[in-house]
């Protein structure tokens, strides 16, 4: 895996990819299939995310305040969609779908191997996490796979539905 | 345009499509593209959208405390990188890309005719709104155009550069 400038983290989240979220506390990683994500600024990259207190990886994100964001290719659509149907509380699934934590540098969550990219994150902002799970996040690290090429992303369209990315368009464009 | 069940408004917005948000203030009606913007919560459905201080329509969604957000399929791609990189402090984006603006039904902004989805929306939530441009809403009521007949949404990744809609993809899945 390859540093990524922070200031492209955006174009990898702006356009609504599924994603995965890893935590690690009292000595045990987890990881947890999200689409509710969006990007706040551009750098340092800032991401909010819903992580809600029904999931068994809201206790470790507010506890520990770090996070690894991964983000998948189609090619393992299997596994993030097998990631989303089970949880944490019964399921070690890092082991049970084979995915390789890999050590980050700058927070105790895992990177994910097999994901295309990986951004460490740490919780900046709580002020809407009891009302709705929301955490502010920053992105600290940014990692890309250079030998995943042009990896499509996923698009969670509700209840087991995913539309994958199509043809690419561009426009002259003065913004980012 | 036809109503839709407020609880499906995530099959909409989740999957990150470039939105058109509308407001009304002081007799002018104003229009931003948007790719900033996730989910929160089913139903009522929560949406949480960064609206920068930069942008003119700041101004008009933190005084008037409501928008709306129209989804535009692909065919309107020009208008909607055209609306992105313009102000309404100089335009008048509705009149200048031949936008038909219509009237909502519980809130001033106005519906954009031309999108195949509109959600009219009020602000809940402006805690975050200082330090991110952060605005929490509350869906009151989506509409959806049954002429436009599987519409393909667009996903913004930086710079004019746009992916379209590819294939859909769906497994069995027990979660929403």
């Amino acid at each position: 895996m390859k540093g990524l400038p922070l200031s492209k983290v955006y174009q990898l989240l702006e356009p609504g990819p599924v994603l995965l979220l890893t935590t690690s506390h009292q000595d045990r990683v987890n990881v947890m299939t999200m689409s509710w994500h969006m990007m706040v600024d551009f750098e340092p990259p800032l991401i909010a995310c819903i992580v809600s207190n029904r999931d068994h990886s809201f206790v470790a994100l507010r506890t520990m305040k770090e996070c690894v964001l991964a983000i998948p290719a189609v090619e393992l659509e299997e596994k993030f969609v097998a990631i989303g149907n089970c949880s944490g509380r019964d399921v070690d699934k890092f082991s049970a779908f084979h995915l390789t934590p890999k050590m980050a540098e700058h927070v105790s969550a895992p990177l994910v191997a097999e994901c295309f990219a990986n951004i460490e994150c740490r919780v900046i902002d709580t002020r809407l996490v009891n009302r709705y799970g929301l955490f502010v996040l920053e992105g600290l690290k940014a990692w890309i796979d250079p030998k995943q090429k042009n990896p499509k992303t996923i698009h969670h369209t509700g209840f087991g539905k995913f539309v994958v990315d199509g043809e690419t368009i561009e426009f002259a464009s003065n913004m980012p």
